[in-house]
């Protein structure tokens, strides 16, 4: 039986969303992403550093959203998700999965560091309004991406659950202006998934 | 013919050192990481954020050292440097490959940032330190992985590519103390690496 260690509002929801797309059973450690829940000795046992989501398949157990999605896409799937290595598609399937962590999130991060984790008087407009101008840079190729096409590689795909989750989250953030349209469409298809709206509203 | 486009000091290093790790042949396209060379018409053709790495590979041309390592991998590879996906090390390999992106580097690129990026009076103290406090942190759990192994997953593969990389940088920042003698032993075993010293050094 597969596990999820989930904190909603937080990259676990790529998870959940992944195992609903798979139709998988699975169940769930529903826990708040707050430190009472993340940083209590029983989590840190699956995590050291009591982040989400961690993911348990019988014996094994590993964290990292994207290696979770990657082994599950791989050890559960039938392959509908993620191109094989032949398939024409497969590297910008690998380019858009890995642009998520690697360009998207850094100033994600940073800007939910400046705007929600860190208390107001430690808070600084600079780092701020640098990560907001980083941001609506690395939005423009993905807007390109999605150009002419419904999802990332075409059909929907795993890269569109770690960049569309981010696409969203950047919306949230108010980083997609008018002038990325194509991206402002793809993430209405993306919201508009019944998977990713179960993953969001557990 | 496999082209790497490369600049010293940056991420392509790792692709760099992937490339000699498997042997491959390949052409090298050296640029400084520098706005003159990045930020050039003929490299925003290839990158539209004018980052490296970037691998032509014949048609195909993709960005991202993750994706670019696993595509190497998997459409170049024997197989000896990423497990198959029923191998027992399948998820541990995935998981310290992904915690590079996901989780070392945010605070070591906002180090960088703070340090060596920008003009000294643009630097905040405080978000430095913050990030130094998290580095310190996520450096931990590398040290347990590696105290009773060679490498990250017992024999040397692309996981310790990715993340060795982002150890010998965490080494340059001065993150890696006395209080993480594994890590330590380890990252003289990626730098006796004769791959790696050929990476580094061109």
């Amino acid at each position: 039986m597969l596990t999820l260690h989930h904190a909603p509002g937080s990259r676990s929801a790529r998870i959940l969303w992944l195992l609903e797309e798979m139709g998988l059973e699975y169940q769930l450690n529903q826990m708040e992403f707050h430190p009472k829940d993340l940083k209590k000795p029983e989590h840190k046992e699956r995590h050291p550093l009591g982040r989400v989501p961690v993911l348990d398949d019988g014996d094994v157990r590993l964290f990292e959203s994207g290696a979770i999605a990657q082994y599950l896409m791989a050890r559960h799937g039938d392959g509908s998700l993620a191109p094989n290595k032949e398939d024409p598609r497969y590297p910008e399937f690998l380019q858009w999965f890995h642009y998520t962590e690697g360009t998207m999130m850094p100033p994600i991060n940073t800007i939910v560091t400046q705007t929600v984790l860190l208390p107001p008087d430690r808070r600084n407009k600079e780092v701020l309004e640098m990560a907001q101008r980083l941001a609506g840079k690395v939005l423009v190729p993905v807007d390109a991406a999605v150009a002419d096409r419904e999802y990332l590689i075409g059909d929907f795909s795993g890269a569109d659950i770690m960049l569309g989750h981010a696409m969203v989250a950047s919306e949230s953030l108010k980083l997609v202006n008018d002038n990325l349209p194509n991206l402002q469409a793809y993430i209405e298809r993306i919201k508009s998934r019944p998977a990713f709206q179960k993953a969001i509203n557990t």
